[in-house]
């Protein structure tokens, strides 16, 4: 029996990936996915066979997928970060009931939301919502309901998808909501490119943040009322030191 | 300049590691963690020195890492998941500004809420928070406003430290608030020793979640309304499929 593996290659690929990811890399003579993460790859592996569908062909590439694991092969398509994360894992759950008989397996990657967070120092830490700007799958309402919960609620927030050029204003819109809650000096952080050439991040406050223009190839966080910035990085305590000092 | 490695095994170590991980583990000298997470690794790195503290010494083991630093070797703190995720990234910048001369770099890991998602299926997939039910750190009030938070916003909701022995019923108390939002039908999931010895997950309604005793090695997962079970995975639809038909 044939197994689509559903790999998660990390932000970067390379180096974040797991060892796992590129044991099952190595042993699938397909690999399969959207073309700029193919790239990342391809180089590593000249001698597969590998295919690409690009953006918006989503069902398509899943099908693809079954069909070569269909021939009695297994195939790894790739993902960006985790596959569960705004990827291709449950897409390929709901295709795969027409090919019942090939296997499906996930294998993790590091998401943005935790391979940017290193880069910024330690944004996350407390309970934490990950929210996508993107309305192309969720109405633009239903986001701003859950930026209001998740900032009325003291969560540290992790967007994805915070821009494109149909939404250039959305970051901004999503800061208004963040304003009503926390105060303008609240320190935020967004990274570019994590685990990437041209990897870069910013530190800054909310006010600033909602100023500031930000591309699809970034992750935002938003901090919260404890969060601070230490020697450049954004750090939200988790209270070990005061659980400490009240022991002591 | 010596540094200070956080490094995020993911949720059991050993193939779930990343292979930056890996390197930075080889490459230092000196290996410092909680004493479970020592024990995952000593075995692969006999010749190096391991120092391990036992629970609730979290700022000593920063420090103990910082004065192995100072003495001109790298030195890595291991945790399990990702360190930035209710782990010791924030504490190693807090406890860092004694030892200004020391570099931090975290080196992200997989954290529980997706390497448990990828042995579920794909239930986050959607906009997702993630909450811990311990009060050690965080008054329970405020934990149940975050629930009920997100609860109400519609995420899918991720819960760590789902249970202790003083806690016994605190997920119990979690199921009542999703209760008030969600139906009792409403598909959720558990799973104990994500990536270790003896894994297993359950898939099961929220009404029988409420009944359920899980331990504290264990990530526990509340769909959304639309979560469904799929060949006995579960599965959170994005979207595409109607997106698909749609354009079509
Ligand atoms: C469709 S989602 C895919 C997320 C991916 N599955 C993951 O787990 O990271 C795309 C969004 O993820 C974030 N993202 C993914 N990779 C990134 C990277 N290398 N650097 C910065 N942001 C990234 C950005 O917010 C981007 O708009
Ligand atoms: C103090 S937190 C540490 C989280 C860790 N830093 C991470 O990113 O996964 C401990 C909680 O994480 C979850 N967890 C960590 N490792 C796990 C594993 N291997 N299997 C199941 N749950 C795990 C459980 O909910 C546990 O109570």
């Amino acid at each position: 029996m044939s197994t689509v593996y559903v790999v998660g290659l990390g932000p970067g690929a390379g180096e974040q990936m797991t060892v796992r990811a590129e044991k099952i890399l190595e042993a699938c003579p397909v690999i399969l996915g959207y073309t700029v993460y193919i790239d990342l790859v391809r180089e590593q592996y000249p001698e597969k066979k590998f295919l690409s569908t690009p953006m918006k062909q989503e069902v398509k590439r899943c099908q693809m997928a079954f069909e070569e694991a269909v021939k009695g092969q297994d195939v790894a398509m790739v993902c960006s970060g985790d596959a569960g994360v705004y990827g291709m894992a449950g897409l390929i759950y709901e295709v795969g009931r027409e090919y019942p008989e090939i296997k499906i397996e996930i294998i993790p990657g590091i998401t943005a939301a935790t391979g940017g967070a290193a880069v910024l120092g330690a944004p996350l830490m407390h309970d934490f919502a990950v929210i996508s700007l993107s309305d192309l799958l969720t109405p633009w309402e239903q986001i701003e309901e859950r930026l209001e919960a998740a900032a009325k609620a003291g969560f540290v927030i992790c967007l994805y998808n915070p821009s494109s050029k149909k939404r250039a204003d959305y970051l901004q819109k999503a800061c208004d909501i963040f304003l009503k809650y926390r105060r303008p000096d609240t320190i935020c952080g967004f990274v570019k490119n994590i685990g990437r050439e041209g990897e870069t991040y910013q530190i800054l406050p909310l006010e600033i943040l909602r100023e500031t223009a930000v591309d699809m190839f970034t992750t935002v966080y938003i901090g919260t009322e404890k969060t601070m910035e230490l020697n450049g990085k954004m750090v939200t305590p988790r209270g070990y030191r005061e659980m400490k000092k009240e022991k002591a």
